[in-house]
């Protein structure tokens, strides 16, 4: 069984086929947050305090630290704030964190203060990239996010996105890094653009799970660009991914909609024993008001709900007596 | 391909792997429903035609159609009262109609009287059932639900009940009934009482697609039967299934939550070409009011959203040109 092993100081999370699915929160990235570049740029970190705090409170597993602000010259300036970041991320919150940065430097001057076993976020299948980031994860013996693109970008046939996970597996085997240490991430297409983009990444997942072995992940909400309601698009995109086998999101755990679907589904999937996340969190749920629900106010009162299940099994159940 | 036609008086509808899901709206059923048995005993039909139209409204595709009120002798009074509700049924709305009932005379009567092609629910692996309704299904060359269970009960292993579907198969296949008109009932038991309940119907929905390359149905809020916030499971099981192979489904149109999932998973299966009912059903969609939410006001616009999903997008492109 593939067990991937993240740590804060305090804290260790595996990810895996039969865990829970894995929340890596999001929101503490200033890339395209000019107001939070910023800030973190003057040295002001309370909306990364926030940040962090309202994700771990909303069920982020683990957090991704990214201080990817614009610079002249990022691989100067971007160690010393990434650092600085997750010191501060790493004393606030219990959790284990993400070093998300394309900064080889950022990313060696981040693992030497980092408590636990952090991930690191990420390596491609770029020679360059590989010979760069290998030997840190290595070094640190920590998991690393494989972003299964290379020197021809991103291929839009997913065998082709594949045979680019292997390599790195087989590039970091050469390391001598386990396959269970590296999250593959897939790539996941905007679906308004190309509408085969989810049956595509549901097909890869099963052939990651299956074949190579490994854990995935992705950034959930491209799936959804430049479509209308993309709450509800993520949120359905959710079940099905970690039903083809996805292990871990990078996301926004501050949408109850889409956290919702992550405990569903964990339900669904057998990672949430005797369903007591999902009873914990939801046992005083009030229904919403029915907004443009046509069913009837009796309809949706919970006790009208359980005689409504007993009913269509009962009903089933009865007609076996009947010919 | 596997196509099940249905059809009204006027309308076709196919059920397949390449179609959207079919939503088979489930609320003309009195079974438990006491106020409405006694309504159609007495002749009111008034609830019937209101849940007619309000399930079309809300985006069924057809219509489950029951009249099983609690009789001394159902074989001497559901006949005539299925074909009563059918007929007022089939008179009133355009879609496609299932006539569901354990009384073989009352499915008999009621195809006499229905217009197009309906959807017959249902029969089992029981010999005494399927002599019964087998010669039915070809006669009026029309499909059916086929449940998989049989004389032993609903068994608890997966294995049990694909061989129960495939029986029902073959049985048919004798009578020259083909596959394709064969819609199979995997059962459904509740997550509450068996962990593996999600797990054990995902695999047999991928066994009953791949190896007997049948459409599919089930009871979907079975799967929550117990549970707290029965919605939001149900809701998360609706992509799981959709991902898995499941065509239809036998369930409450009128919830918005689960047919935003339908609507999503089409969307991310390919059966909703270029999101255009998602696009048609959402693109004036307000964000409900932030509820639970920690997400700050500024990421709950869609302007934010949009710049949000860019950024990512343009955050790992934009890490290729550096190292």
């Amino acid at each position: 069984m593939t067990r991937t092993i993240v740590a804060s100081a305090t804290k260790e999370v595996v990810i895996g086929f039969d865990q829970p699915f894995c929340v890596i929160g999001e929101r503490i990235n200033p890339t395209g947050r000019k107001k939070l570049a910023a800030e973190m740029v003057a040295g002001n970190f309370e909306t990364v305090k926030k940040d962090a705090l309202d994700q771990v409170a909303a069920g982020a597993t683990m957090l991704d630290v990214n201080a990817g602000v614009t610079a002249v010259d990022p691989n100067a300036t971007e160690p010393d704030l990434l650092v600085q970041t997750l010191q501060i991320v790493q004393d606030l919150v219990g959790v284990p964190l993400s070093i998300d940065s394309s900064v080889s430097a950022a990313i060696e001057a981040a693992l030497k203060v980092a408590k636990g076993r952090p991930l690191i976020n990420s390596v491609t299948g770029e020679d360059e990239k590989l010979e760069a980031i290998l030997p840190l994860i290595k070094k640190y013996d920590v998991p690393v996010v494989a972003i299964s693109n290379d020197e021809t970008g991103i291929s839009e046939d997913p065998d082709v996105r594949f045979e680019v996970a292997k390599k790195i597996v087989q590039r970091a085997a050469d390391y001598g890094i386990p396959a269970h240490d590296i999250v593959v991430d897939p790539l996941v297409m905007p679906i308004g653009a190309m509408g085969t983009a989810g049956r595509q990444v549901f097909a890869l997942l099963r052939r990651l799970r299956e074949e190579l072995k490994v854990n995935t992940t992705c950034g959930l909400s491209n799936i959804s660009f430049g479509l209308p309601h993309r709450h509800g698009i993520n949120a359905a995109f959710i079940p099905m991914v970690i039903g083809a086998g996805m292990t871990s999101a990078i996301m926004n755990p501050c949408r109850p909609q889409e956290m919702e679907m992550v405990r569903g589904a964990n339900v669904l999937n057998g990672t949430d024993a005797n369903c007591y996340t999902w009873i914990m969190t939801y046992k005083d749920h009030q229904p919403a008001s029915s907004g443009n629900s046509n069913a009837s106010a009796a309809s949706s009162s919970s006790g009208a709900q359980a005689s409504a299940a007993g009913r269509r099994r009962g009903g089933r159940e009865a007609r076996r007596t009947r010919v």
